[in-house]
């Protein structure tokens, strides 16, 4: 394991800044969060041997602002310098650390993985569909609708290939899994979706996409980051319901 | 002039497509659309030998879905391959043509340079708060709140520099021009805004970016592919109220 401190709890307002080691590579973490876990997957995936700072965002250390001027997670800190946001780590990931490239280096192959990306940001935007369901279950067949009719697009878009980046997982890959994930969650809460947390999102209406998922999810690489269905799907519904968050949840 | 087609008409649906002779760089533009203006300003910038197609994206031709799955515009066609989004188009071109390269190479700079463009897309998200004036004049006040809000916050990341991207204009200045360029339109339109036109944004409340936005609307690179304030604010009112538009309006 490359990772140090994936289940390291998370630092709040008032806990010391932990100095870091020089030549040592840092990623600022929230367990829970997609976005985050975008960087904490591609980190894994190309094997980058670094130390994980698990973040309370509700309570933040006020230092934390010095690092992301919106006190928010993914950021990465390496050799004195301090990149942001999830879109933007991977590739950079990628040009300081050239040897395990993910993005292609053909400028029309690497656009396009990037543009499908960008299209598969569609599948993060109906999360919050399942979250207005959370809130009130009379929503649940009014707003599965939309999630549906995502699954479906995402579906159709791998109707040539078995990852959609093609013969193998790749960078669109890597960074639409996190919101599926979550989708996977909502099947472990009550009355919320009928799509099934085994075999999810359902072989009959999505065969690649299922195949995808459980071929995703089974990666060492992802399970060395993800968080359990049990716990995922409880930080979940207490931020849809805005109840109290345990950023320690499992650990 | 590099750039052939910048005023022809729009093509509209029943149009032909016009067959690209080989070799040659297409973009595939929409006079008064801020987006599609990045690509045009960066071509332009660029000196890139390209033909312009002006669409009529209400009434859009057919065969140009087969360019964009959206049909939306720009698009740029090179060598028998179509690249979309505004967002991504720069960078490709930087990539495909690197003897006029934008972007810095250094992997720190380049991603400092995006991130900031992402954060100046606040520019662009505030445009629509003077759209809601154009439609219902007694939102002045309110609305403009959030567009000198803005403002502020686009003048305190010019502290240290003249430009966004340092000492001269770069990547995230051209990227973000077109959303500057609307508010000025704005200015055309009574009732809207009291933002000066002369001396656009206003020299005593933003002084750096008055200084800038003087700079960037006289470059040459700008001005042959930028609309006049007086067509460009007729057709933004136009769209704004939902009234019918002239895509040729000017020509």
């Amino acid at each position: 394991m490359v990772l140090h401190g994936v289940h390291s709890k998370a630092l709040k307002n008032g806990d010391a800044e932990i100095p870091l080691e020089a030549g040592k590579f840092r990623v600022y973490n929230m367990r829970f969060c997609p976005w985050a876990e975008r960087a904490m997957i591609y980190i894994s995936v190309k094997g980058i041997d670094a130390e994980v700072i698990n973040l309370n965002v509700t309570d933040k250390p006020q230092w934390y602002f010095s690092k992301h001027y919106q006190g928010k997670a993914p950021a990465i800190e390496y050799n004195g310098k301090i990149v942001i946001e999830s879109a933007y780590i991977p590739e950079y990931l990628d040009d300081i650390f050239p040897e395990s490239r993910i993005l292609p280096t053909d400028p029309y192959e690497k656009v396009q993985q990037k543009l499908l990306t960008e299209r598969l940001t569609a599948v993060a935007m109906s999360v919050p569909s399942l979250f207005a369901v959370m809130r009130d279950k009379s929503l649940k067949t009014e707003k599965n609708q939309k999630v549906i009719e995502t699954l479906e697009m995402a579906e159709s878009l791998l109707a040539n290939s078995d990852f959609f980046a093609g013969k193998s997982a790749g960078y669109p890959d890597f960074l639409t899994f996190p919101f599926f994930e979550k989708m996977w969650w909502a099947t472990r809460i009550e009355g919320v979706t009928d799509l099934p947390e085994i075999g999810f999102p359902g072989v009959e209406k999505f065969p690649k996409l299922t195949k995808w998922f459980d071929y995703m999810i089974n990666l060492e690489a992802i399970q060395n980051v993800t968080q359990s269905i049990e716990h995922g799907s409880q930080f979940m519904n207490a931020y849809a319901t805005h109840s109290k968050l345990d950023y320690n949840l499992g650990l």
